[in-house]
């Protein structure tokens, strides 16, 4: 494992199912770059080379895992924008796989500041989407112009999060429809 | 340790207070009734007949933890009485040991499916406090006698989770007040 090698993409995957497999069965707190690099079967360095720290690592594998999301919806109106959107979010949330990271990731980030900010910068490049699809609205005239998207995208986005990890309550396509028809009534 | 010794409520609290102190420390996978016993300084068998399973006695600790919690806020208004929770759930979730306990709680509920139920039978029992501010607000006319109690309260309580777990957006008082106002009107 010299240093002059060139990256290989291969050790570049392997890195990251390495360290998304040892998250998901020790949590952060058992995750190293040591058992990382052990198991992708790379040396420390490698790894090293690639990811400044800890935080990074898991965020980076996070976003690697996270890698096959599409544009932000655009069906030309913004109630099936966001009935698209909030769709994707409840599969996500509720995939056992994707669900558990997720929910190790909170854990981990209320003990881990770094880990925490590397999260937020993380959840704030997802919201793009969402960003989109309420400011193309209000180009359309659908929505105010002082609509405060970040909240309009909490009403729906957050109880979805909530349902999905804490109270377990119905997540049914009606309930999503109430959700985003709820949350239009809201900034109407 | 005798079995035939009476139950004490020193050893109750010390049993409880191990319990959070070590699922704190090193969450549900790391904390056992052995771990607690000895932390508390009683038997195995002690723990045992206080508490099912593992939980069960943890969410008996997270109980504990909350009982200092008042009763529904009841100011003759639902816009002061949701804000009035909403204030008290931003406290609880921004707290540093309290909020550490919902995080690892969220992350080992999503591995546990027996502490998932004790987890969920815990929320539905605490949001009896918002389904109660919003019955009286339906009797005062305030809200519609079809309003869904639990999506209104989820609109404000879910952001609030949301905010302090995952997006760390801003949560003042300001905040607060949007969310309630939004909500009321999602609902009017």
């Amino acid at each position: 494992m010299a240093a002059g090698r060139p990256r290989s993409p291969a050790a570049d995957e392997a890195i990251l199912q390495a360290t998304i497999e040892l998250f998901d069965l020790h949590g952060y707190d058992g995750l190293s770059i040591e058992t990382v690099a052990e198991r992708a079967g790379v040396a420390k360095s490698t790894v090293y080379r690639r990811h400044a720290g800890k935080p990074e690592l898991v965020l980076a594998a996070v976003r690697w895992v996270r890698s096959g999301d599409e544009p932000a919806p655009d069906t030309g109106a913004v109630r099936s924008d966001l009935v698209a959107l909030a769709t994707r979010l409840r599969a996500k949330f509720t995939t056992d796989d994707s669900s558990r990271v997720v929910a190790a990731l909170v854990a981990a980030a209320a003990h881990h500041p770094d880990l925490a900010a590397a999260h937020q910068a993380f959840v704030a490049e997802r919201r793009r989407l969402g960003l989109e699809v309420v400011h193309r609205a209000v180009e359309r005239g659908e929505l105010p112009t002082d609509t405060d998207a970040g909240l309009l995208l909490d009403l729906i986005g957050a109880p979805i999060f909530y349902r999905a990890f804490v109270s377990r309550d119905p997540l049914d396509d009606a309930t999503l429809a109430a959700l985003v028809d709820r949350a239009l009534a809201a900034f109407a």
